[in-house]
């Protein structure tokens, strides 16, 4: 292990699959990255990578995203060298990286997703599959005008039942007043959670909306100053948890940092819908972050995976957490 | 390693360490239990850990936490047990902690702390001498009314020269005027910075201090609930860095999350003199932990070790992290 090194960052641009390779038979692995994006990652991250080991993550997270700070680039692109480190690691002490990061569980309970672009009644027929099949919530995500949304709303209710859980997701394109409105309409329809409402970085707007709803209002947090962003939004108090993803709010590295920050200030920490990675990689930070609810899946034409991988399906309502070393993913072959 | 499991929480009064035996090779140690908890650490977390590994840290993190909230100890008592499971896991992936956190450096700069109980000219001569040994930073803790505490300020400086960085520790022990006049004082002595000057808990009296002073203040905290009063005093900027110390603000899995939190804020969270492990701990955190500055010694007749441990000692300014598995200690014979 101490004298596992780095020899080269190889990125397959039609899998998305990168590997990390070394002098010893284990490589790290990491799909999903965008075929715009390979070059940047090649150039920026090797001079660092390259003689570097996984022991040394949080020397070469500092140094890439220091790195990345003077670059035009608005995504994290680290995240993706970030996940493979962690995935090399694992493989070289032989456990999975919940187990490294700390285990808290090995089965998370599920949420469902909607897609965006669904009619009302697959909407209404989403949330009564995931009620059926024990999931955790439901999550609607169809952009309508704030009448249309909470009619929605109370036939989804209607549907399922009182108890079951349901979150809408606005997809941050409201004002606040529209918020506030489409909050109490989510309220009186007995909603868990509203996520997404306004866009981030409205932040007063996310004060005033979060004081006044009874309804907790969680907002999301991507690109490369996710950080920076969210200590704004905790010391304000300006939402009741956090809504975060890799790669779009960097790697395993970033979202343990902030996972941590939130569980400090009492709050939760959720993992949005993975697109890219198959859900592996949330997989394994939720078998080692207390302070989420749910495993987010979505199960529509808009397939959770982009990448050339099997995406993690729940058993039974739960996810389990995969256990093989690394992120528990079938190492793909070299293309 | 999926095998691993602890059977037994032995504790050896007369010494202070900490064993978890397990059904194989390894055991997991920490040093510097006082003798007073050594019941009550074994009946409390015994039937918690018993049977568990040490990838199950973050489970049994939570466990522990929530089997302490109804017991009347003041201490963290857990972090004894958490120290204990990372030297565990560190020993059976074979890599010392540092490495398995995520390895930031392998060398720490050192400051070197008078102890309580000097006399002026004392406190001087400990000055120079860490100034011309290479250390990062002298901090003077001598109890005085503030213009004594000044004086001798003054003529610190003057006996290190203009650039030799000199920090105050308070002791938290003035009043908020007492702490601004105390700080305006100390940065006539061209200081670098003012540790631990008030109570922790004031609040208010911090926000207004680290508002009217240039100089940095940094805040102590301790305590089982050194998570919830760290947000406080973050959300409301009353200190412009935090001092944590392991067992006094918890475990290992307690530091690294105030640690990054620290780090999402911007700011540094430095570890204080560690007074019971022999600085072996505080190393391994610091090996990881980017944003704190020096390694925290004492070297007078106020040993840093109370336990049965050669304690760290800087070579050339720099205090060496230990890189054997687990916390690098030698492993001592139980009693």
């Amino acid at each position: 292990m101490d004298g596992l090194r780095i020899t080269e960052i190889a990125i397959d641009e039609s899998s998305g699959w990168l590997h990390l390779l070394t002098d010893s038979d284990h490589a790290g692995c990491c799909p999903g990255v965008p075929p715009t994006s390979v070059e940047t990652i090649r150039e920026l991250y090797s001079p660092l990578l390259v003689g570097a080991g996984p022991h040394e993550r949080e020397r070469l997270w500092h140094a890439m995203v220091a790195r990345t700070a003077d670059q035009k680039v608005e995504e994290p692109l680290w995240a993706y060298v970030d996940v493979a480190l962690w995935d090399l690691l694992g493989k070289a002490v032989q456990l999975p990286v919940y187990q490294v990061l700390g285990g808290f569980r090995d089965r998370i309970p599920a949420s469902r997703h909607s897609g965006s672009g669904l009619a009302d009644d697959d909407v209404i027929e989403a949330a009564v599959t995931a009620a059926t099949a024990g999931y955790w919530a439901c999550v609607d995500a169809v952009p309508r005008p704030i009448e249309a949304t909470l009619d929605l709303a109370l036939r989804i209710r209607q549907a399922v039942g009182p108890d079951f859980r349901l979150i809408h997701d606005g997809g941050g394109r409201y004002t606040h007043q529209e918020a506030l409105r489409l909050g109490r309409g989510l309220e009186a329809a007995t909603y868990h959670r509203l996520e997404n409402p306004m866009p981030a970085t409205d932040l007063s707007g996310l004060e005033a909306l979060t004081a006044n709803l009874d309804l907790p209002v969680y907002t999301m947090n991507l690109g490369r100053d996710v950080h920076r962003h969210t200590v704004s939004l905790l010391a304000r108090n300006a939402t009741d948890g956090l809504i975060v993803s890799v790669p779009a709010s960097g790697g395993i590295t970033d979202v343990i940092k902030l996972a941590r920050t939130a569980e400090c200030f009492g709050i939760n920490c959720e993992l949005g819908v993975d697109r890219t990675m198959g859900g592996y990689v949330h997989a394994q930070l939720l078998g080692a972050v207390r302070n989420a609810h749910f495993f987010a899946t979505i199960e529509t034409g808009e397939d959770a995976s982009e990448a050339a991988i099997e995406p993690l399906r729940p058993v039974d309502g739960l996810v389990p957490v995969p256990t093989a070393p690394g992120l528990g993913l079938q190492e793909q072959v070299r293309g």
